[in-house]
């Protein structure tokens, strides 16, 4: 993995750049030493490393505003690190950088269930949004498998999803408004708690930004009324392309499930083995169907969704009787993630496709893996094409983490040639940055880095991602010589 | 109305300039003639109208592209147009512009059901792209008022809405691709038939740009399969402010109408007068709250909504019984706008608030009207906030026009301290640019200036709209400085 060589002369001048961040903030929102630093060295791409020059944990936009004033003076890199739950190294520090990490910003700062938004500090954690609110019978939609721990920021930053997200949308659907600091330090209000904004949206182009554009410190999220009742069935069958199939099915039909999850056969046996949540282990796929509402709509969504499954002869179809009967079928796909890390090292993908190419896309995958010689397992959002094929492979070999990086790539190309993308909610980060000419032609990724330019004209935020290393830094250059 | 000075350079070379679209263009798509362009004088905001140097008629995204190069060389301002049905001059001409329209490209060029998307040039009218795939059981869900004539260019440059955008989102929400042409004449290929988008996602701010960045040539839009019935229920209350008590109360229950419509007494007396739709005289307000599903979502989902209204004391509850009631309850509110038409001038303004504060700001716009000595009437899409205040008036009289231009600003001035903003669908244009700065701060408006810049950084596309007429002369100026 290629990153820019640190700045030498920012390197020379560290105690100069601490000694100001310690001026501006408390004392306890500073850390340089060097083993306290090392809790920042990663996100949960752990393959990649790197101790920053220091830490600073700030608890309001001011403190957060003064952290970039300070860098931005400086010359200083800035990452921004929400809960560091990112899967593509977003948040992954360089040697001459400062980590501005909005962990300790998590107050609630106003609730409306009149209009169904809620105010955050942006370190608050996806979960206890929700948290805030449920009491009252609401929620917050967007749901990723780290919801316990990710912080809003970062969902900000890669505009998450999650199980339901077929349904309610991804992040950019749920967040009304924003309070983002430039890294120059100024204070931008976006949005608000309304539908739609007069002159130019920059909230749609600051939602999955991924840090480079400025740090989001408080957000407007719109929250929905809990929902009756849910019931999900588990519809199996003995061919993965025929579990495809039937997904564009159930979307053709006009049913709006809640969510559609995919399990191949290498992920029911591996979660079985863990969890033991009774799948049928002679199925090719599995896929979970859940819908929401009062009894009466779930029976007639669910009477829909069965009408059109048994047009394609499945194997089974496990409709749930109850609670019980409901937490058995989420419980092997819930646990997926934990079950493939006890049984093997793995690198989780994110390709998103058009879902009339899942059945295509599937196949490919497989035999891309059977020509690397390694081993696939996919659990994913199938509703929205949002594909998670994990890689499964020994960190401890440095050849196998090259043939399970390639083998990712190949599968992320073979969803570009699809007609898709390359991330639907983990972002790019470093880890697909050099592929993403392969998806843009250059005047596309050029109009990008443009806006970039807008925002942080002398590329000092969150440096080295999302753009091919040769793009960002050729830009980068680009800008020192046209300042100096 | 100030309007820029027309470029005397530009005005002297008008001759070359047409020579040079007639080389590159069919002949049939360049007019020059002074009684032809008058057509294009103006758009649905009829108050202010002035013919420009020419309009262009191109049929391909080359032929734009070939439009824009030479305007691009030549330094003449191009103003984009659809079908001209915008409400708030957004495709008014300066005198040294041309006028480039994308009537003409009409075409669908891909449908695919298994995706649910169709990918059309933008010239196409919005009921067309209906039309294009109704016969197999599809739908595009945006609805605006003009949908009959008015084009996707037109819907994506204001993000428009509609009655039915409660459940399914506006254009931004049905926009999953765009083909758009820069000033430069270069052409990027953005977003595409996939659910979210890997880098920085242009594809949110071109959506409600105006015009401002670039013509959009060709969109992949999303279509839905339609629903198997629908019905509405009107309700009539005796005071506006406790209608718009049960319009908070619906959505707050957790149903999702597709429509919530709200009509006020004078509109209601208007409408009735035009058509008799039957509506009941005595109601000072009246909400259509329409569901849509199979007959039993459909009982489930009414039943919701009757007894949520119950509580707030209706005059009237009338469910429709079959499609002749359903068309008698819908019949008033279609033909409010031409109702209103027949016996006055109206100015309809566009404010959008959270829906908490729709009762303030009913009672606030009153008293502005009474205070001012004109009248207003309020039909509009109450289930988002989406206000729209008709102000009667006489445009035979200059005083009037002044002061019917006053109180719509006042009006949305009211909108914005409410916590809502200047327009939910009709867009910024010449009407409202010189409120943006009651709704933005100074960086703020400068960060949306900052990524105009990117795209257009002569600031030929679109002159003297969206941003007020100080602060675009000022940038305008300062690029010419700068590359002088």
């Amino acid at each position: 993995m290629q990153m820019p060589e640190p700045n030498a002369a920012v390197m020379a001048r560290k105690s100069a750049v601490v000694e100001a961040l310690r001026a501006a903030l408390p004392a306890d929102a500073v850390i340089d030493d060097d083993t306290e630093t090392r809790a920042y060295d990663c996100d949960a791409l752990t393959a990649y490393a790197c101790r920053p020059l220091a830490v600073t944990l700030p608890r309001t936009t001011e403190e957060v505003a003064a952290v970039l004033r300070i860098c931005h003076a400086e010359g200083v890199p800035v990452i921004p690190r929400g809960s560091g739950t990112g899967l593509a190294g977003g948040a992954l520090p360089t040697a001459d950088s400062v980590v501005l990490g909005v962990a300790r910003m998590n107050q609630v700062l106003e609730t409306d269930y009149a209009d169904r938004v809620i105010r955050v500090q942006t370190g608050r954690t996806n979960l206890s949004v929700t948290g805030a609110v449920e009491a009252d019978g609401f929620f917050y939609a967007p749901d990723p498998s780290s919801q316990l721990a990710c912080a809003i920021a970062g969902n900000i930053a890669m505009n998450s999803g999650g199980a339901h997200c077929l349904k309610y949308g991804v992040t950019t659907n749920n967040l009304l408004g924003v309070t983002i600091v430039t890294m120059a330090g100024e204070i931008l209000e976006i949005g608000g708690p309304y539908a739609d904004a007069a002159g130019l949206d920059l909230l749609g182009v600051i939602c999955g930004s991924e840090g480079q554009l400025g740090v989001v410190t408080e957000a407007t999220l719109r929250i929905l009324p809990k929902p009756e009742g849910a019931r999900p069935i588990l519809l199996a069958f003995d061919s993965a392309e025929v579990a495809g199939d039937c997904v564009f099915d159930i979307i053709k039909s006009g049913v709006l499930p809640v969510a559609i999850e995919f399990m191949d056969k290498p992920i029911i046996h591996l979660t079985e083995n863990f969890v033991g949540a009774g799948y049928p282990l002679d199925a090719e796929a599995l896929l979970i169907v859940e819908v929401e509402g009062s009894d009466a709509e779930i029976d007639e969504a669910l009477g829909r969704v069965k009408a059109v499954a048994a047009r394609h002869n499945p194997m089974e179809m496990r409709e749930s009787t109850g609670p019980e009967q409901s937490a058995a079928i989420w419980k092997g796909r819930k646990a997926a993630f934990g079950a493939t890390g006890q049984v093997a090292d793995y690198l989780c993908m994110d390709g998103t496709v058009p879902i009339s190419a899942l059945p295509k896309v599937l196949v490919g995958t497989a035999e891309l893996a059977k020509a690397a010689g390694l081993g696939v397992a996919n659990v994913f959002h199938a509703g929205d094409g949002n594909m998670h094929p994990l890689i499964l492979f020994n960190a401890n070999d440095p050849a196998e983490l090259a043939k399970a990086e390639k083998l990712g790539a190949d599968i992320l190309l073979l969803c570009v040639e699809a007609g898709g993308c390359l991330t639907g909610e983990h972002g790019v980060g470093v880890e697909k940055r050099d592929l993403m000419d392969r998806q843009y032609a250059p005047e596309d990724l050029d109009a990008q880095m443009s806006v970039k330019d807008v925002f942080d004209p002398d590329w000092l935020l969150n440096p080295a991602k999302v753009f091919p290393i040769y793009a960002s830094a050729s830009r980068r250059e680009g800008r020192r010589d046209a300042a100096a």
